[in-house]
């Protein structure tokens, strides 16, 4: 879940500028992970389209000057400071004796630990602290901050049903936005879906889609999409810019401290309702139903007036905290919502999603997205490695104690 | 998930009565857990009926003696003997730094850790290496061969679903038997059905029933239960012994490696089948499905030509590892599972089971487990903390990687 930050001082333009043209500079992908899960190493093809929608990019761009260097130097300011405070806990305290302990406040007393191999990379990007380990049996890593943002060996559970939950729920999507997601996993997903005409992504640390381009292949190849196009800036002001737009926005996030807590706010879902086309659907990363009721629930209360519907699923992951995370869907009205141009399929559907719903798996007699719309075609639903459309429903399907809390019931 | 150890050598039956003898002592409760999510401690009542039907038992039952000393002493045969040879990870090699590191070949690599608040008991019974800690943040802790196996704050998952995916599936069962199980709190989800005239418990350690209900008191509730009978002995030999005479049987047992592993064998399950009644049902822990598929695939082929129907379910649950743990639940042919007594319903849930089946949400067309057959009257669904209807369903759907993996779809 690799972390998009919204207010960057625009004073770090020009370091920016230069990460970027570097993230995309030459080079060599690294051999492919020896984790028997980790998917194959995608072939090379030529770098995304590039959109520069910030103001004063096309100044500094002009100035930004390649780095081909690939001896472990993946570019950043390189003087060690940053735009905002270090966190409490950097990844290099958390290396002790030969595993990586992902022990966090926000999930005090409990942590995942990973058995280290080799570290490939560690440095502080302007943002965060980044590093990215070999691991004796989940293949890459890729830490920001002190947690685990994917791991080659579950991140398809994740990058799968993050970018598969909504757009299969949506009958039509064709313009997709991406907020956060460096690491390109949830990319490689959006692009499985031949009806999107073009995906935008707006992740704010230039370092992540560099290093994971060198060390995540099979994550990174998500940029690798044509229709794929990159804005190193500010989501929400993205966002304002571009009302009205996108049919489908994911939220790839961090976990909401410091600076990405704002992602966990009612003005940046506000933000997206205004960026969505009518009848569009929002995914975001929505933490773990087992650690962080008591910040879903006001989540869920604050965003139900803004949508049409809001709704909450998880998978489960056992590389994040507790194994699982969920994500917080919601839908906006719309009568492209409404109106399928397949009447009488879309009559059955809902039939089906009433029955469902009395019969207490997966229904969404409101509208929601509790029951695709679309399947994966035969050879589509091959090639996925955790989504199904039963996964789907089954999805949001919440154990007692979480459908209490969050929805009252 | 404590533990059922099958092959018991006979020459241990006295130790065994001792510490039979010395689990149902006088122990004052312990003050409840601090943990939030922990339930309440239950109020005291008698305890349960025990049942010795193993043929030495009248003799050696006679000279046990009580050990009422409260003082850190629970029984055990004290000299560090052991019927099977000592794990290669001892509880108090994992204990570092402050931390419960459960660190194990099961799942190489990976490691959940929980902050150690203060070690309660930690003894070698006849069989294992057994302790309590009480955690930071998931209250007690109890911990076999250096195996988490409950936490006061997430046992309910595996509990509930352990107990009623069966239960609920069967439309009146009547004998109920549980195969390891020690905590209790299996039991005690047992106990929650009505139509449940008796439930026998074949635990070997004596040791884990005492300790638990010094140390777990919300878990060992179970265990007051006046239906509740207690064998010490060899699950497989009281099967063999009582054969056509369960309508659900329950193994709450450990990992497959050393004596449990025969737990995860054709043989075990053979027994099972013979102790059923027709129509019977079966739930066995069936490990991770992100761990063991290389355990599951092959059981569940094994077994498939022994039953009616054989399924795979799992719940969520953070101390266990990866974040989950699998059921196998099998079911018995026989006339009293196709008569309902009540035929016009049992053909709606049919028709509903088979439409849910189309609908790829849990369905079973075939007859299995996937849809309840009985469902929690409105008190008894606001005591439960995991299990719904829906949830019941939901469970039964696999990932797609697992789904290929085990069943070959």
């Amino acid at each position: 879940m690799p972390r998009s930050l919204l207010r960057r001082p625009s004073s770090s333009l020009l370091a920016i500028a230069i990460q970027l043209a570097s993230a995309f500079s030459t080079f060599s992908p690294p051999p492919s992970s020896s984790s028997p899960l980790a998917p194959a190493t995608a072939a090379a093809s030529p770098p995304p389209t590039i959109i520069m929608t910030d103001d004063d990019v096309d100044v500094v761009a002009a100035s930004a000057s390649n780095d081909d260097d690939d001896d472990d130097d993946v570019p950043g300011d390189g003087d060690g400071s940053s735009d905002f405070p270090p966190p409490r806990d950097r990844s290099s305290d958390l290396l002790i004796d030969g595993w990586f302990h992902e022990r966090n406040d926000l999930w005090p007393g409990q942590a995942f630990a990973l058995k280290v191999k080799e570290v490939l990379y560690h440095k502080r990007s302007r943002f965060q602290d980044v590093l990215v380990f070999d691991s004796e049996s989940y293949g890459r890593v890729l830490v920001l901050d002190g947690v685990i943002q994917a791991t080659e060996r579950d991140e398809h559970s994740y990058s799968e049903m993050m970018a598969h939950l909504p757009l299969y729920s949506h009958p039509n999507p064709e313009k997709v936005l991406v907020i956060g997601g460096g690491d390109g996993g949830v990319l490689r997903e959006v692009a499985r879906h031949p009806s999107v005409s073009e995906i935008v992504i707006c992740e704010l640390d230039a370092d992540v889609i560099s290093v994971s381009r060198r060390y995540l292949p099979s994550m990174a190849v998500g940029f690798d999409d044509p229709r794929v196009r990159i804005n190193v800036m500010d989501g929400a002001r993205f966002m304002d810019e571009n009302r009205g737009a996108f049919d489908v926005i994911i939220t790839d996030s961090s976990d909401p401290v410091g600076p990405a807590s704002v992602l966990f706010e009612t003005p940046f879902y506000r933000a997206m309702h205004g960026s969505l086309r009518p009848g569009g659907i929002v995914c975001t990363q929505g933490e773990c139903l087992w650690l962080h009721l008591d910040l879903i629930r006001p989540l869920i209360s604050a965003i139900t007036p803004l949508f049409r519907t809001v709704e909450y699923a998880y998978t489960t992951i056992p590389s994040y905290p507790s194994g699982q995370i969920g994500f917080v869907i919601a839908t906006k009205a719309g009568e492209e919502r409404d109106g399928d141009t397949n009447e009488e399929d879309y009559d059955n559907k809902r039939q089906k999603t009433e029955d469902a719903g009395r019969d207490g798996c997966g229904g969404d007699g409101g509208g929601g997205c509790k029951v695709p719309r679309r399947v994966p075609d035969e050879e589509e639903a091959r090639r996925l490695r955790y989504y199904t459309p039963e996964v789907h429903r089954a999805a949001f399907v919440l154990p007692a104690f979480a459908r209490r809390a969050i929805f009252g019931e």
